[in-house]
């Protein structure tokens, strides 16, 4: 840890210090991410310096990706000249077909899969890598459910710096395949995605220069899904939506959302409006929602066992916070079932055109829940987040779907199907 | 066929007419496709109403995809209004780390890889939407390799209206199950892609309200495909670049990236200078690669047989067009092996990031076979187009790449790999 410490001149933005999240103690910017007081985790803390309309000019005329904030992340000025993946401006796409099928009045899908690596970790990671090289890391390296993976290695490639990623053997062939396509060092662990964690936190108190973007510089890594949430607020024309719903593995995601929306709030971006936060998990990994339903302000670890791997996070690390930001807000946790994560999956899809992964099946059906459940207004402007690729977990809808029919390549063989109408 | 004849309002922007791309005859813009002449093909003519910089400041205004240039398309004015996928400005990449690889001085990626079906093919299938509802066309339907199926698809069921869609029985399981997620019809094929063409044939022939985007409303869907040319040339500061390689499997994006590059030169949005143009084949299916070689100016048909599926047309309709615009522009036609493709992918993922489809991997390797025979200048600006994403062709790598090593999650099993460096 010492290595950062030793250069005061990180180029880092508007950030000033790093804060804890649990007794609000200071420290320098640096490749610190945990309090030196309290061992709570650590969030990037700014002092900005343009707001307002200076700042929505900047930010309207900068690249069509996340550098158009770059004054409000903890990366260098520059940063859109230094090799990387570009990631952001996703779609927001008007999803009135599937407002239609939930009885609701205005839907969006923000649509991360959409990203160059079809995950919203390439937001994350990106940002990562920036403070990561200005920190003096020599190699990215993550524990990872797979998106994170993929992401990753594509950031190191494109960087022209190592990878090394950890990922539980048993995740889905696909996500394997693409990070190892990458060339980087990918290592298959026998062990849940909490085992890896731990892993990865050993071994990053070993080597100095590796850069879990997760683990170790976690609160820079952190900042980048501030860019969803600036990203809707600008795309709806710089203003908040009523409610958001989002998918919840270890809650940093829906944490950063608010953070940014908040921000936008503060530095006078968008008016000042009530929103409420909801929060979404698979039944099989709910601890959050747990929490939520009983009232309790800490989650309890669970063993995952769900087809949503990118949300199988037993041990969520931001739990907490989703708590506090759901409750603040007055959202929900909620959680759906295996079934009714490819239910979400296939209305989507069928709806919108957009092929989700588990995690996006996830988000639909805790959004159709809670409308029944009266939990959710149906009137009200409303933005799911789909934050991945329906091509990474293919499995989970391979024994639902299917071609209509099969024939030999005859005109005849098509009328006899019936499908010709 | 009388059913858009009778529809004299199609407001399709400056297409004034379909023009024999053999005889030059014309007929009015409707749902022909074949010359009534000589049976040749049609393609859209124009009377362009903007021009210069008056048509740059609409262009540079207008949205973030495709629909900046819907004045150089055969698509209502409205066209972005309507629920379509909006696909388009992918990212034109920098790629230093592969120019180096190949000994290259400036060499960019146009990844289509960006588009929301993750292929070049939602491009024109957006194209062929726009028009085909003009013309008063209720189903949208083709035959496919895979990526136009996974499109259509898509397309269709955002637009709210029903897609069909037939494909080999032999294609890859990824893009079967995206295309069945969608929910429209899809008619699996025991046959060739050129057998299912056919078959698609016969249909249009028998069911007029039927769009098979690349069969019956072809002329309107190919027009897409000038997008990636106006796109890259936008992205360069409007010019053209010096040298493109362009993968082809019917031919017809090849030869519109040079219609739209000619296009510009002639609305006075870019200088007249030269390029050259050259497409890249998988040698299991070289039938234009093979024609350029022996200087034929036809194309003699082949029985494919390469992993390069989404390239597998045997008897590519564009063929002869693409042998004219290569020699023309002073460029070449070259096939590599699988293997080759393999390797391609590879190279492009592990220098750039940049997870191609087994078209991508042909293209790069194309790229650098013909650096290495002198046919391609390795100093001169030069665009390469990946036109497909890696997930939808898992299969190809899934041999060559995997994990560098699997063990338990433990610090001591991490160090003995060796992989700690």
């Amino acid at each position: 840890m010492t290595l950062a410490l030793s250069r005061p001149t990180a180029r880092l933005g508007a950030a000033v210090a790093l804060s804890c999240r649990e007794c609000g103690t200071r420290t320098e910017v640096g490749p610190q991410y945990a309090c030196p007081e309290c061992f709570g985790p650590l969030e990037v803390a700014y002092e900005w310096t343009l707001r307002g309309e200076e700042l929505r000019r900047e930010i309207e005329s900068g690249p069509e990706n996340i550098w158009r904030y770059a004054a409000l992340l903890p990366v260098p000025a520059d940063v859109a000249a230094t090799p990387n993946m570009n990631p952001g401006r996703t779609k927001l796409v008007r999803a009135d077909n599937l407002a239609r099928e939930l009885g609701m009045g205005n839907l969006w899908v923000k649509d991360d899969s959409g990203n160059p690596t079809h995950s919203f970790k390439d937001r994350v990671v990106a940002v990562a890598l920036a403070a990561a090289r200005e920190l003096g890391f020599q190699v990215l390296a993550c524990p990872s459910t797979g998106n994170l993976a993929n992401a990753v290695a594509a950031a190191a490639a494109r960087a022209g710096i190592r990878s090394v990623v950890f990922v539980p053997r048993t995740l889905e062939q696909q996500k394997i395949l693409t990070t190892a396509a990458y060339g980087g060092t990918l290592v298959a662990v026998d062990g849940s995605y909490d085992d890896i964690n731990r892993l990865a936190g050993q071994i990053a108190a070993e080597r100095e220069d590796w850069a879990f973007v997760n683990v170790n510089v976690r609160p820079f890594y952190a900042e980048g899904s501030k860019t969803l949430g600036y990203e809707v607020a600008e795309q709806l024309g710089w203003r908040l939506p009523r409610q958001v719903v989002i998918p919840v593995a270890s809650g940093a995601q829906l944490t950063k959302v608010d953070k940014g929306f908040r921000e936008l709030v503060e530095l006078g971006l968008v008016d000042d409006a009530s929103y409420s936060v909801f929060g979404a998990q698979a039944t099989g990994c709910s601890p959050v929602s747990t929490a939520f339903k009983q009232g309790w302000d800490t989650v309890r670890p669970v063993k995952a066992d769900t087809i949503a791997k990118s949300l199988a996070i037993g041990n969520p690390a931001d739990g907490p916070y989703v708590l506090d930001t759901v409750n603040r807000t007055g959202g929900a946790v909620e959680d759906v079932s295996d079934d009714e994560v490819v239910d979400g999956i296939r209305l989507l899809a069928r709806t919108e055109g957009i092929f989700a992964e588990t995690a996006g099946g996830v988000t639909v059906s805790v959004l159709r829940k809670l409308l029944a459940a009266g939990r959710l207004d149906p009137d009200a402007d409303t933005v799911l987040f789909n934050t991945g690729d329906g091509l990474k977990t293919l499995d989970a809808i391979a024994g639902s779907v299917g071609p209509s029919a099969t024939i030999p390549p005859t005109l005849e063989a098509f009328e006899a199907t019936g499908l010709a109408g």
